[in-house]
């Protein structure tokens, strides 16, 4: 008998009067006892804000994504341990990598994205600088610092591991502390994780706290600065929703709920095709996996009516062929659902879809389970029905039976797929299995804005396609309306969703500052040495460089034509240059000008500088032309340490001509030592 | 008295029974009636979805631009009208100025951001494409296509004009169709402005709806397409998301509520800098300003405790000369409130603040009031408390009084200031006024994930410095917590609250057609002609143009080197670039590589290709040396009409060697003809 404790306040509390049974998912005999401690809830959120989240802020950016990376690495040596504990969930190898590799593979993501796309700072900045005034004295720049709350993620029984780690990854990466709250149900699994983590040391303290068991009162003590992230039935978001200080202190409130999400065979999919074969290869291993218990699984298969025979047939004897019993059993396709309560809730939502559609495989009466010590009461084999009028159906759009159950409905037409789809009312992925470009373009456009994920898979995707069922750390995961509304993950748009959007506003020199980042109008510092010969520490930010001037003559324009092979017109030909609604007559060649800038600005002798890897943003403003002179302005306008022996410098560059008007502007990178 | 109308189902409806009364601020007098009338908010919402949201779902998001900037043309050429209605709302001239022309203007910049920042086409790409496998064959990209449902919006009394298009603006620019409830108080106005935008014919049939009287159940009929944008107080915003409905539904709920803004001085603002008296006039601006009935008006002004004594002297002194009367008498500084009734909630609010501040200014029991027809109902004049002991304080740091009403605190250090913003519990905007980049840092740290904007004005910035109290279309305007949780404007960021984020999964042919982008991996078109001969309407996405090769000398790499001057040691000196970590030895210049890449790509006749505005995204990725050979591939990337003459085509560039290995990675921008 596994005690399942929770963790808080830096120690951990065994389970008290009340605690529940937990049950095997195979032989039905208790495993586990959870819940009943006595926790303050209060202390709990107070020690997050006070020790947690201070702690984690003080990090920046790219030391938080190193932290991520490492707890990858420490839970990915011992995830056997998890694997071992997770088949008395009722989930097969196969499942474990869902959830368990599943989870260390997103903490991986996150921590190559946090390296990756957020500053080695302690703010990021959302998009460019606004000019909000006539000479740029006064600008604008959204910045997102980290909540100064808790995140409190409660989870679904289903994904112990993956459903913990993908909502703690951008919460970690944003700065933020969590309290977890995972299903009582598969709690034990999460608990020895979390052990893992908490082991590991590499979490601050205060930075992650664990309840098993009954959350009290702990959502109505959240304010503005807090995050709740659920996952789990509808029924229980809008309960949750509806606590009364959720909506007083507008506290953020992402929901993951339960969703009917549709799969499409493509009009062109015929049983000829190779997109017939995926489908059914997919749906299959939609209804099976995890038994069923996806939140993204595939409830409606969606079937041109000409092809509703053929489908159902191949699905039925793919079906026929999954073994079912004992997770541990080398045999066996699918495990059983979570418990015996879980079961009769899918048993009972069969009923309800049997009221308007046929049953077509699925034998509730008898069951063949694999291996010796296995009890049925958690266990249900594929059921598939077939509803041959969806339009005027109801159960079949809302009753979510989640386990290894979908329902076959034939559809005319595209229009009228993406209309039976957006009857589910918001879902977190709808698939759709096409080759024909055009078939995909019209779903998007007339079913598009109901889902959180479109997934469309063909011959050319196929090999190397992840799952309708699979949510990636890059893209996002949730939906509209029946789906919960929410999103997670989607990279640096789940950071965002533990962070404040702040819109600053002020002169440049303020904004440079807050934001590490210099912007023209900021000082520019002048040094007497070239900055090219400054380390990459060394460097300033706003530091700058001022070329001397260099006249561009026709005979370099001519020469650069004639060496470069690039003889266009408007650098050769005055009168058609003339002709051209851009050109005042003939001019240099943008590239003439760039190679003559990196000629005004190099230092040419071995120093810091280690090489230029590539540019940005160039937009040329103003033509060059015959007896013009250019000058060039660099400056330091951020810097991002790669690694312990250089980093990434970010020159703003302007190219002026003799009258100081811009010609060309650009942002340069070079890598520098630091 | 002016019948004020409804609006639906494409016909006027007049106030019927039940209508409420509305009386002239000024001398209290009805000048006005509205609500009663009979609307069915099912056929209401049924209209908008299925007339106006298909009709403006076909526009794309340019034609969508355009049709704002027609608007706000119509408009700003018939803004008088609506300058005389106002008068009777309280409202002085300059208040005019931000209520209607500041409405006008977020149109203008809309329309503007519109067509710079989102595609001519229906689908709006949100970031990157994101390899989700090993060869590339599945990818995602994220989109957002319009919501299918219809936009409530419930604004609040005091910007009658510019709480309508503020939210207006980028509903239509996403593509949604909108039904307008303003406050009853001053809806006359927006009733005025909504007859005009219909009569300019410039909106499709269905896309705006008014509602002036009670809204019934209309809240209780919105689903998950739809999304409901609220501006007013707390208590009503808490009142309608508790509608069953939306929790149900996960109706997008944006909410902005008042919100007890702080000002800061800042330590280094004494009487003798500039920052000083900076800070006193824009206080007083914003204390009278639409006599303080402003949701971003300062509340609260935080003084070092050392410089309260003139802090408040000088407020004191700018105060007193603020008259008071009908806003139509030259003369008049501060206008009225909206309404008797705002009159005696403001006055209820002075008496809970009063219980822990002291009154330093305003006499309530006289008013001298210019001009001759005035009754005193709706006057309040400018009051200033002072509190001594914030920290202890609760009504200061919740209670808005919604009129000219602010209290000063002292605080010791930044930190205290921040602790003290902090009690507000979430504000829509904080304000700064130092000198001091280590000041606006910390406090940026320290408060910055409290406020949805945070505005810091000093010597630098003030002259054009837009105003503490002022959003901006370009910025985000909302805030966490007490200031409702919600977001608006922040240009495309509020246009997406009414777009559906997708993520899109799917072969490279899929995501390119879909994203009208292509790329890498999708299938690359070749025509027998250059694609530079080719006009811009004929250059189909994914046209490929693949290059002859050319070597790369020695000589080349010399002759660049002292022709343009860039004689760095890594194309120059054997050993020295040896020792580069990056280089095998001598390499040629990137700048070089661009040049030959230019010659071997450009089409030297005059043609459709007017010019090169731009190149982004440079990355070189691999040297090269003397003896490589290069190529260049140019595909067509994505199409963007600027005009009637031309569009911008931009084109992915690939640089490869001999060995097929990639060099560099760029896009290009042409300027072509069409």
């Amino acid at each position: 008998m596994i005690e399942v404790n929770s963790f808080a306040l830096g120690g951990w509390h065994a389970p008290g009067a009340g605690a529940s049974l937990i049950y095997s998912a195979i032989h039905g005999r208790e495993i586990a006892r959870a819940g009943g401690a006595a926790l303050d809830f209060q202390d709990m959120l107070d020690h997050a804000k006070s020790v947690g989240g201070p702690a984690l802020r003080k990090l920046t950016f790219h030391d938080r994504a190193k932290m991520l990376k490492a707890l990858a690495q420490y839970l990915g040596e011992r995830k056997q341990a998890l694997y071992d504990l997770s088949f008395d969930t009722g989930a097969t190898q196969k499942d474990h990598l869902i959830d368990i590799d599943g989870g260390i593979g997103t903490l991986f993501v996150f921590a190559s994205k946090g390296r990756r796309e957020l500053p080695d700072a302690h703010v990021y900045l959302d998009g460019p600088p606004e000019l909000l005034s006539r000479s740029g004295t006064f600008q604008g720049q959204h910045i997102a610092t980290p909540l100064q709350g808790v995140a409190v993620h409660i989870n679904a029984y289903n994904f112990p591991v993956w459903g913990m780690l993908e909502k703690l990854a951008p919460t970690f990466l944003a700065g933020v502390p969590a309290i977890v709250k995972p299903a009582t149900a598969s709690c034990y699994v999460t608990e020895a994780c979390v052990r893992m983590m908490l082991e590991s040391g590499l979490l601050p303290d205060g930075a992650l706290q664990l309840v098993c068991g009954r959350t009290g009162d702990l959502l109505d003590r959240l304010d503005g600065q807090d995050v709740v992230s659920f996952t789990g039935s509808a029924a229980t978001a809008t309960m949750l929703r509806a606590t009364p200080s959720i909506a007083q202190n507008s506290v953020r409130f992402i929901a993951e709920q339960d969703s009917l999400n549709g799969a499409v065979l493509g009009p062109d999919a015929t049983p000829d095709a190779l997109e017939f074969d995926i489908f059914i290869k997919e749906a299959v291993r939609e209804i099976t996996a995890k038994a069923g218990q996806k939140c993204t699984g595939m409830r409606r298969l969606l079937i041109p009516e000409n092809l509703i025979d053929p489908a159902r047939e191949a699905l039925v004897a793919k079906l026929a062929t999954i073994t079912i019993g004992d997770p541990r059993h080398e045999d066996t396709r699918m495990g059983a659902l979570i418990s015996a309560d879980q079961k009769q809730d899918v048993l009972a939502k069969i009923s309800k879809l049997e009221s308007e559609a046929e049953r077509v495989f699925g034998d509730l009466t008898t069951m063949d389970l694999l291996g010796k010590d296995t009890a049925p009461d958690a266990f249900v084999p594929p059921i598939l029905f077939q509803c041959n009028n969806p339009d005027a159906a109801v159960e079949a759009h809302r009753t979510e039976a989640f386990g290894p159950v979908a329902t076959l409905m034939p559809y005319r037409d595209i229009e009228h797929a993406s209309h039976l789809l957006n009857k589910g009312g918001g879902s977190l992925v709808a698939s759709l299995f096409t080759h024909d470009v055009g078939t995909a373009k019209a779903m998007v456009m007339s079913s598009g804005a109901f889902h959180g994920r479109l997934y469309i898979n063909n011959r050319d995707s196929a090999k190397e396609a992840t799952g309708h069922g699979s949510p990636l750390p890059h893209m996002v995961h949730g939906g509209p309306g029946r789906a919960g509304g929410g999103e997670e993950m989607g990279g640096i748009r789940g950071v965002m969703h533990y962070m404040q959007r702040t819109a600053i506003q002020g002169s440049p020199q303020m904004l440079s500052a807050i934001g590490e980042t210099w912007i023209p109008g900021a000082p520019e510092i002048s040094h007497d040495a070239h900055p090219f010969t400054r380390t990459f520490h060394e460097l300033d930010l706003g530091e700058t460089f001022n070329s001397d001037s260099r006249k561009v003559t026709l005979e370099d324009i001519e020469h650069f034509a004639h060496f470069t092979g690039d003889t266009f017109y408007a650098h050769m030909d005055e009168e058609a240059a003339k002709a051209n609604p851009f050109f005042p007559g003939r001019v240099a060649h943008g590239y003439l000008l760039l190679s003559f800038a990196a000629g005004l600005f190099v230092q040419p002798d071995p120093g810091p500088v280690l090489a230029n890897t590539g540019l940005d943003n160039l937009r040329f403003m103003k033509p060059v032309q015959a007896g013009d002179a250019i000058k060039v302005r660099l400056t330091v306008k951020r810097k991002t340490l790669r690694n312990d022996e250089y980093g990434e410098v970010r020159w703003h560059v302007t190219l002026t001509n003799q009258d100081d008007d811009t010609v060309a502007e650009y942002e340069l990178l070079t890598m520098n030592a630091v």
